[in-house]
């Protein structure tokens, strides 16, 4: 594949930035990666597996030279990375970011970019619930959906060249505007991860179930919450305080639900529940048909072998 | 593996009777294995892929000189199913169930029961979000947990019996009482999937989201709950009926728990937040030390083809 960009810096080194580190030098898209983290320990774990080719004590320093700028740092703290970048940004940079809510990652970062900058926000549909430098890996984007939210009057080669990033990198990109991408992700990640971390948090709570029972039990259903209740709190935190309204919206039409299928058990309407439970199996077919995900019984899970015995 | 009893007759042909089939023939466990079904096509889906030694058109047919019956049909129908059997069972026959409730299954089925007749109610928490005769696997037990609930007083060579064909079918197993059990589930199988059930709903209501536009990006979260979404709907109804007070109760918890989080959202306490999280993701190292889950990135998913392109 041919060379993306000529210098890119990685501004936070995470799971999805080591895994574009990873995955840009595989495909050969970069012709050099310099990259920076706010931890010492960051830096130097990185340091250490040579994702980067050099890897920058500060922001400025990491962006200096660069034809593309990835802020791949919690929602919350982008607007402060941005300021401390400006100064600093290549004539004709182009600066994207990988967070997951993007109505507030333009507006905390928009009004610190110089003119000359091409703004491209970006959120890649990808993760898992493993967080940090080593937790990185090359197929991370691969058939998965990255999301590109230009702003009206966009550079068109700008959005054409990293739109081509994400695509050698395996993805497929979709481009929308801020408050629908917003909108689409309350519902198809912000509150399912909230439910999730509310689940296992009851589950913790119930002091009549142990957590050894919990645990041992787990396959039952409730395995799958704990893998979402298992990923970043500290982008998680910032991902519910930035995208409030729609969370909350979506929330509230859940609880709504929840009440109507609650009533229905508690009074034993069981036409009710039959029918809820039918036009949700047809959505799952739907996902499979489209391959994101596998028709495959349990995963191939069941290969765990248990470290402890019965 | 030595063979366990000498002839098996299983009632009802779905997901986990035909695992038990395969897994108990491939393990040389049962000497002769018969089968039913209500609906005649299972019957022939049944006779056509050699599930059992014999398919009989009747469950008292199938359990005549069974030495062990298993019920493997909707909680909702056991009671009538025991009934139907109880003058056809062979002195001194253990009858199990598979049912996800207990104590809803013991009040329907041992009144039915003779004397002569062992029942040790039973629950493997193995399974997939496919049903019917074809979507069995005999590694489906393989690595999990098969709760017995011995009455008390139960024979204990009779259990130690039952035990042993879970065992050589690969699962673990334990043993509790049944309103623990029922419990125990509501917290890791039934509140979640009502939960899981509730969103999918949400999303599928939602007239400002397509869709399409969910299934494309399902892979931030909503994935996972499509496929808990995606089981039984009879399994699941009769299971929301008959574990109602368990269930009712976790929701009840989850609600509140939930309205603290959508509380700490609004306000804006994002140390709240941070906290919680942190708390949940503990409980997922947990799952992936007892071996109940890997801890690969993704769990393979990211193989899947899509079948549409971008």
């Amino acid at each position: 594949m041919a060379q993306r960009y000529q210098r890119v810096a990685l501004i936070g080194l995470g799971l999805i930035a080591s895994s574009m580190a990873l995955a840009m030098r595989r495909a050969g898209l970069a012709g050099e990666i310099t990259g920076t983290a706010r931890s010492r320990e960051t830096r130097e774990i990185a340091r250490e597996l040579g994702l980067c080719d050099q890897v920058f004590d500060t922001a400025a320093e990491a962006v200096k030279g660069a034809d593309l700028v990835v802020l791949a740092v919690p929602v919350g703290v982008m607007g402060a990375l941005a300021q401390e970048i400006a100064p600093h940004l290549a004539e004709g940079a182009t600066v994207t970011d990988v967070g997951s809510v993007k109505q507030a990652v333009i507006d905390a970062v928009a009004p610190h970019l110089p003119e000359h900058a091409h703004f491209i926000p970006g959120h890649p549909l990808a993760g898992t619930e493993h967080s940090g430098p080593r937790s990185g890996f090359a197929e991370l984007f691969v058939n998965r959906w990255c999301l590109l939210v230009p702003p009206p009057g966009t550079d068109a080669e700008a959005l054409a060249r990293l739109r081509a990033l994400w695509e050698d990198m395996g993805a497929h990109v979709d481009e929308m505007d801020a408050a629908h991408h917003d909108l689409v992700l309350a519902v198809t990640s912000h509150a399912p991860h909230l439910i999730a971390y509310t689940m296992v948090g009851v589950a913790d709570d119930m002091r009549r179930v142990t957590d050894q029972e919990v645990i041992k039990y787990s396959a039952a259903g409730f395995r799958d919450f704990t893998r979402i209740a298992a990923s970043d709190p500290t982008m998680w935190r910032d991902v519910f305080l930035t995208n409030r309204e729609a969370t909350l919206e979506i929330l509230g039409r859940f609880t709504e639900e929840l009440f109507a299928l609650q009533r229905a058990i508690r009074t034993g309407d069981g036409d009710h529940l039959h029918a809820y439970f039918t036009r949700t199996r047809a959505i799952r077919r739907g996902i499979i048909d489209a391959g994101q995900d596998t028709d495959a019984p349990d995963f191939g899970r069941m290969m765990a072998k248990p470290k402890s015995g019965g």
